[in-house]
């Protein structure tokens, strides 16, 4: 009988009535002939509650303490849907993540996952009953309960379908699938039937807030078909799977955006060994995660440093820039945090040439200056003024034929 | 060093400023050279809110699940409680009843704790560090988690006091001792230093609401003295010990009392073996309690059987009763569910005659009806008209002389 770990995130399950609904689409699976294992988040917006209760003591909690407190909101929902489950007649069990033995690091609040033991669950499995496992949360080697991030929940969900060697992991959410780009944006944008794990990766880099990242790498490491759809609504979603040869693969999967950039420009530094390492190290060090990196040394013995961080984290970085830029004469710090990103994903790139072109070529008639470029295999990014960032996104949805039929 | 446990109850920890007091008194215990190993319950109303998720789900939720659900309440507390210690400085670490290893029964919400691991906690101690341990909880030999019932959290914190081998368990809550009356009724009442394991089993089973009766029975048996004393005070509160000699024991410590009682009697039934059984297994099949219960074969041939039930169950227990007395020809049945019980307790009763004579002369001087009596070796109850309730405690709060020196 084939297996499915479904995920419901928060939403899904945020009020009792949904939970009810949850139930019902878990049974009905179950009921169909397909063996499930369900992961849930905690309901709605109970972490933040209980974040707030934490930071009403404290400015920063202690973090094993904070593992300890979080982990209690999917030990809610997750033992609310077996109560539902049961009242509709499926039988259900639940784990938290310790009963499972989900195995971690002991780095509270951003643990990773080590090992999943997967007898309990088997167990339940072979005589039918449902298990439904707590996202989000593992133990360590000493016992401790730890977290494994937000937007964990993910993770768990495909860290069991791979020990348990599930035919397909069901991420299921308030939306239908991966978009072509965000349809909130472009009416026309497509639902994707399926789209590569390194597409996706791309994808959930740049801005696409539908899967977290760690849970597909994860899925590709392991090529376990992960499948994003909508979890109260009939349609297939998307498939995100390994790449399969295909007639005619599309060239671009999608157009991914992030509106919240800033852009920091070191001029006239030396080009010599270390420059960059010494510009960046104090940002990295403050914490401050560093997106773009573009290097160029135009002008000999100069390199021009541009990268870009984060629209909340502009100013302190702005600032370390400048005091490590002070030691080199000459050098011009220069800011702008109202830039945006846009990123052109497709694994068809790597065998079509001319997908800058066309980009660069659509960006110039829409006269949309392009202040950053940086690619990757399957993936170029630009950088450009906010403003433009909706005509931009637009335009390269149209010059690449995502456009659903009409 | 001594080390004493201490359990805070739902008020005490209530709130994040009650949790800030819990722990600077946690804090001043430790500093004061003290070992100190906490219990806490969960806060306020937060059980309550759980059972009405669950309950929204389904009149009669699962068993398991309600404990996996109702075990996140305490969860909560400690990590809160630890999160507020280290604040201020105090090295503290919490664990859930799985953590620490309190194993019971696998009973669901009512089960027994059969042993407690003290590994963990001895290694904090000897660290200076403050466990903070939920209280209510445990899990089972197969790792489930289970609840041990309500007011369980005192019985947590006298198992892990012997366990520990504790000098002291204190039981810290929102009243500053234990009172030879309720003080809302006897203005005069007055607080008790002292008073022995057995007077405080008879006062917790006769409607004193201050401590859980299993806790009692359990501090008695491996003798930990508890101390009942307020949580945000600096009283002595009542320490509850084994009896030793006094020069001059108290003759009673106390009166306790029952508003809800009910009453029901059957008359008229034959005089042989197994009658009073067939009458109150019905009751008890149906998971009602029975509290007093007084059978008289004063006519030859026929017995009367009195009993006692809470007022809640009169109903249900009228009918059974009705339906069991049918097959006896000539039983009449009567009830009255206006009732209530009066207590008078003192292990100086043991060797003082005339206890039952002044309880009686006082009654009559009062013209208080007494409908029925039982007794123990240091309790006289009586069952009265409700209305009479109030003046029967006064007067024998007086006739025994428990009033605090004016």
């Amino acid at each position: 009988m084939p297996l499915i770990v479904q995920k419901y995130g928060g939403t899904s399950v945020g009020s009792l009535d949904l939970i009810r609904r949850v139930a019902a689409r878990v049974k009905a699976a179950q009921a169909s002939g397909t063996n499930v294992v369900v992961v849930v988040s905690a309901m709605g917006d109970s972490t933040d509650r209980l974040v707030d209760l934490a930071r009403g003591l404290c400015a920063e909690p202690d973090a094993r303490e904070m593992d300890v407190l979080l982990s209690t909101g999917e030990q809610v929902s997750m033992a609310l849907l077996c109560i539902a489950l049961r009242n509709q007649g499926c039988e259900a069990r639940s784990y938290t993540g310790s009963q499972v033995r989900i195995v971690t690091t002991g780095v509270h609040s951003r643990a990773r996952i080590e090992k999943v033991e997967t007898e309990r669950l088997r167990a339940d499995i072979a005589r039918g009953v449902v298990p439904v496992v707590a996202g989000f949360q593992g133990m360590d080697e000493s016992g401790d309960i730890t977290t494994i991030g937000r937007g964990g929940s993910d993770t768990t969900a495909v860290a069991l379908a791979v020990a348990l060697e599930a035919d397909e992991c069901q991420i299921l959410t308030d939306v239908d699938g991966v978009y072509t780009t965000d349809p909130r944006m472009v009416p026309a944008a497509r639902r994707l039937d399926r789209i590569t794990f390194d597409e996706m990766l791309e994808l959930a880099g740049q801005g696409s807030r539908v899967l977290h990242l760690r849970s597909v790498e994860f899925a590709s490491k392991y090529n376990v078909p992960l499948r994003v759809a909508a979890s109260f609504g009939a349609g297939p979603g998307t498939l995100i799977c390994r790449e399969e040869p295909r007639v005619e693969a599309p060239v671009v999967s999608g157009i991914a955006f992030n509106r919240d950039e800033a852009e920091i420009t070191v001029a006239g530094v030396p080009d010599a060994p270390g420059t960059a390492f010494r510009l960046l190290k104090p940002v990295s060090d403050a914490s401050i995660e560093v997106d773009m990196i573009v290097l160029n040394a135009a002008r000999a013995g100069n390199v021009d440093l541009s990268f870009t961080v984060h629209r909340d984290d502009y100013g302190p970085a702005l600032r370390l820039v400048k005091e490590a830029a002070a030691h080199f004469a000459g050098a011009q710090v220069n800011g702008n945090d109202r830039v945006a990103k846009l990123s052109v994903v497709g694994v068809g790139m790597r065998s079509h040439a001319g997908v800058a072109t066309r980009l660069f070529e659509t960006l110039a008639a829409e006269s949309i200056n392009v202040r950053l470029v940086s690619t990757s295999e399957i993936k170029i990014s630009v950088l450009v003024d906010e403003q433009a960032l909706e005509r931009g996104v637009r335009c390269l949805h149209a010059a690449f034929g995502l456009e659903r039929p009409s």
